[in-house]
């Protein structure tokens, strides 16, 4: 039989297509994603649990006029390849190759860029009110799962959408998770709706029912009729969002590829908004992804037949943190974990496993985390909220105006700081020390190694006031030969080689590229110093003037921004003190850095051992 | 008599007095609160809204273990009143005085600080995680508006309070308004509830109706027990809140004093979450302040009898920004407007009133408000911001993620930049201009002037690009001779004394305490270059070479803190050329600002003229 998907050419073939066909279709889509995933890596249980709803949007809209707002986005390879990128799925989240989110440089079809979760009823009402006010005519749909429905900003979204009543098509992508399995009341309260999906029937029988009971005079009237609606309000599930404003539709089997087009043109036909509650498994049609969804959420390459990750995975700061919190936590029995969705990315399964009672995972919810933390801290616990630098974004108000202000002694483990690499723009952590750095009250930290993130942490839980710690994603550039500091003093730097006419001032990882970026030059005759700036806030002024003093010049390296950064800061101060001395930032420049292998992404933006030697040289 | 509140001592005073004694401390308190905020200004209205429901919650809980959160906190003078606080009124938000939010540093009972609006109950949450983690015993309380509510973190708070049924009392103030009129879903919802608050009484009289149906075979005994579901559905009104898994009590008058501490009374015995809906009267108990809720939100000092402010409010900018919306708006179809629960704050009602299809109040919901205006300009329209700088805070995500990755021009109207006084430190506007110029892809600006807010308005309405203009409260220092900039190219700034061997690079309104210090100066023989930094960012580094090849050192003046701000890009610039010149920063340190007139901030903080002055001689 010709492959149907080989010879899927408009965006609107699906249309031609039996159902049969279809199916066909979705098991080939299939089948292609688990092969080309497996060997680029990538988010796959996402995507293998919106193959028939894609093709069932793609069936009953028309994205020639129609737009489409996939929440997240790491759930529109499908999108991607009805949208004839299909043969540049070798290159997925590959340096110059295609993303793994929606971006509007590749696909006229990809109307929005996505990457963080819950923004995607804003972006798509936004959409609908411009189409209102300019009197054009298309559909707007935006697909959010249950996950994403408890960020607040999609909340603030559905009070708005309910409000003003604008056409909207919202799909609530119900796979009863996010990356891990879902939280909170807002899950509660779907998962009562599934338990009886028979309820659209029984809403039929029990009327018909209802119209035969005799009306019992005058006085039992008005009862009857709240009778009536009572019943309503039981038998039409989702009136939490018949309530907001916002017409329900389902819940509906979203692999079932006959209801999903007739309830989806259903749908279009409403005037006013609307949300269809689609109930999908995360991971269909590969039994290791629907097994273990978690793990097959974003996965390395790995081999189909097993399953199996290619590459075992090594030490990682992320590890190291959730077994340091473990041993943390035997010993002081105040230090609770909190985590956004991310138990186990950020490392914390095995604490959630030991200490279940002081562990909190509070949803895709950043604000409410931060805010929770400062709650915590203010009555004596000492809260660690891991939490990815990007997704810590949300929280900036938060972290000033709940934590900060009070001085509050809250943790922020701050994981995938820097270049996170595959993710893209979205997910570089490379703003933090900029939107940290300036908040007053705040401690920023930054461990060299992993080994130092460990003491770090310990040190960290110790102290009275507001500390962050940024660490980078996966493992360590050198392993040997590298001793962690084992105690801290706020402020104080260490001097890893100490001579020399040029001073290396690195934060975490990046201290690991000066000391090889040393001993390269060592080789060369040339002796650098390395100084661990393992406080970015506050630095350490007494060193710094040391060295002015000394008429060593600095080349400060961040994987951050330098605006607002490590380097800014040394800046500051060099330019209050009397004698100067040369100061060379090294960062990354004022723009977004896009995805590739964080080696590649390293050697572009010149933070890598040889980039920062062709940088030191210039000024030797 | 003797007055109630002259003898009032004890915090558990209240809990002595009859019913009778109650009502009098509540009028007496009600005048105190009108005589004191006449004179400092404050917060009336919200304020004369809750003395019933702060009396109660005296009366029920016992601060000296149980712990109350005031979301937003500006409703919490009658508590300051309660415990202690009474003969410091005078000094209301006053420098040095007490502030118009809670502070744990002027009492023990001012359990949590707050200032922001919606992080009550993750505030709370965490408290009482922590005491059940300790094995204390105490209760909890938010008190929390229901414009508050809609706010996303607020949301994201109640997910999780339903999940973990922790012990929590939260009320829900419904006055059904933020400072303006409250919008949204969950509004809707709320007045809905308040429509029929005889639903407590009717649910009992129903299901024993229900009791004498008979039972009609078993076939009808399903449907039966759903019927009784479904009224109880009905008739228990805030099933919204109970399907979270929180207990509802409500909806109660929240000026019966009797009923109030009935019903909190009950609340507190309750084992898991309650949350108890009090519905309450803005403003209640002076006329006008009833009658105009909105205008005695925060008020100046006023004339009792009248209800007229003292001081007619001269020119401001946030007039002029709503002025010369309207103007810009009859010209450009594509220009609409958007607010976070600030149109009058922001000046935007002449336009809503113009212009109502076209203005979007979102509720206090900044985060969805900055992604609606990235969807409205993805799709052609010209979206405009406007919001205090301080509350956009919350929308730093957003700002990066969804509006300049993309690159989509939304314009930010950033009210309240820089000092704004009374308030205090959780709402100085002094940290914009450190979030936002880190931000690839944004462009900060800053008018020198109200008459250049307008063609800066007009200028960035027309570009294609993000752009943020920020300015101050209130009006201007210098109002005649300092004639605006027409208009604008990117990254350019102008020169408006070109003379002297210093250069004052200075935005916003320190380029009229620059213009004054040069008077002064000049007076006592030294010219010094006045340049208008209207683009904080891009900076006109062709004019900063310029200076740095003409030996003309450089004093940087922003009302921002130093790192991260204008100085710092300055500084990091210089840093780069071959031929470097001193700079010299002023701006805020690394601390928070204290509440109190803007005069003595800026004086305080080296930023009046003087202060400047004293710092550019240090380099003359």
């Amino acid at each position: 039989m010709p492959s149907l998907l080989e010879n899927y050419r408009d965006i609107n073939d699906i249309k031609k297509m039996s159902l049969e066909q279809q199916r066909r279709l979705a098991l080939e889509i299939r089948k292609f994603l688990i092969d080309k995933v497996s060997k680029t890596g990538g988010h796959l249980a996402s995507n293998l649990g919106v193959v028939e709803l894609t093709l069932s949007i793609f069936n009953v809209f028309n994205l020639n006029k129609d737009k489409l707002i996939w929440d997240v986005g790491h759930q529109a390879y499908i999108h991607k390849i009805l949208t004839g990128r299909k043969d540049k799925f070798d290159t997925l989240r590959q340096f110059g190759g295609i993303s793994g989110f929606p971006k509007r440089n590749e696909s006229i079809y990809d109307f929005f860029e996505t990457g963080h979760s819950s923004t995607s009823i804003s972006a798509a009402l936004g959409m609908a009110r411009a189409r209102d006010l300019k009197n054009e005519n298309y559909d707007v749909v935006a697909v959010i799962g249950d996950g994403a429905l408890t960020g607040g900003m999609a909340l603030e979204a559905l009070n708005d959408v309910g409000y003003r009543k604008t056409k909207l098509v919202i799909i609530l992508n119900d796979n009863q998770m996010s990356i891990a399995k879902n939280v909170g009341g807002v899950s509660r309260y779907l998962s009562k709706i599934r338990m009886d999906p028979k309820y659209n029937r029984l809403k039929e029988e029990v009327e018909s029912t209802l119209k035969k009971i005799p009306n019992i005079g005058n006085g039992m009237a008005k009862y009857l009729e709240r009778i009536k609606k009572g019943i309503k309000q039981m038998v039409v599930p989702g009136m939490f969002f018949e309530d907001m404003g916002i017409k329900y539709l389902g819940p509906i089997d979203g692999h079932d590829l006959e209801g999903l087009t007739e309830v989806l043109s259903r749908a279009r036909n409403i005037k006013g908004p609307v949300i269809i509650h689609v109930i999908t498994k995360k991971g269909k049609g590969y039994e290791f992804a629907e097994k273990n969804p978690g793990k097959f959420h974003g996965i390395g390459p790995f081999h189909c037949d097993s399953g199996e990750v290619c590459f075992s995975s090594c030490d990682s700061y992320s590890k190291a943190f959730g077994e340091e919190m473990v041993e943390l936590a035997a010993k002081n029995k105040n230090i609770v974990a909190i985590t956004a969705a991310m138990r186990d990315g950020t490392g914390l399964k095995p604490f959630s496993e030991e200490f279940p009672d002081r562990f909190f995972d509070v949803g895709i919810a950043e604000q409410h985390a931060v805010t929770l933390a400062a709650g915590m801290a203010r009555e004596g616990l000492k809260p660690v909220f891991a939490v990815y630098s990007t997704f810590l974004q949300r929280a900036y108000d938060q972290i000033l105006h709940d934590v900060c202000i009070q001085k509050l002694p809250v943790v922020f483990a701050i994981d995938r700081a820097g270049i996170v690499g595959d993710d893209g723009e979205t997910h570089q952590g490379v703003f933090d020390l900029s939107y940290l750095t300036h908040i007053p009250n705040m401690t920023v930290m930054s461990p060299k190694s992993i080994p130092e993130l460990r003491y770090m942490l310990k040190w960290a839980t110790m102290q009275n006031y507001p500390i962050a710690l940024r660490y980078p994603r996966g493992g360590d550039s050198i392993n040997d030969s590298i001793e962690p500091l084992k105690d801290f003093e706020r402020g104080k730097w260490e001097k890893i080689y100490d001579k020399g006419s040029i001073a290396l001032v690195a934060q975490g990882k990046m201290v690991q590229h000066a000391i090889m970026a040393r001993q390269k030059l060592l080789n060369s005759g040339i002796d650098v110093r390395v100084i661990n700036a393992c406080f970015v806030k506050p630095i350490d002024k007494e060193l710094i003037k040391d060295l002015s003093e000394q008429n060593v010049n600095i080349v400060t390296i961040e994987d951050n921004v330098v605006h607002g950064g490590l380097g800014s800061s040394v800046l500051e101060y060099m330019n209050t003190l009397d004698k100067k001395v040369k100061v060379l930032n090294l960062g990354f420049n004022d723009e977004f850095i896009p995805h590739g292998k964080t080696d590649i992404l390293y050697k572009t933006y010149g933070l890598d051992v040889d980039g920062i030697i062709k940088n030191i040289l210039k000024i030797v």
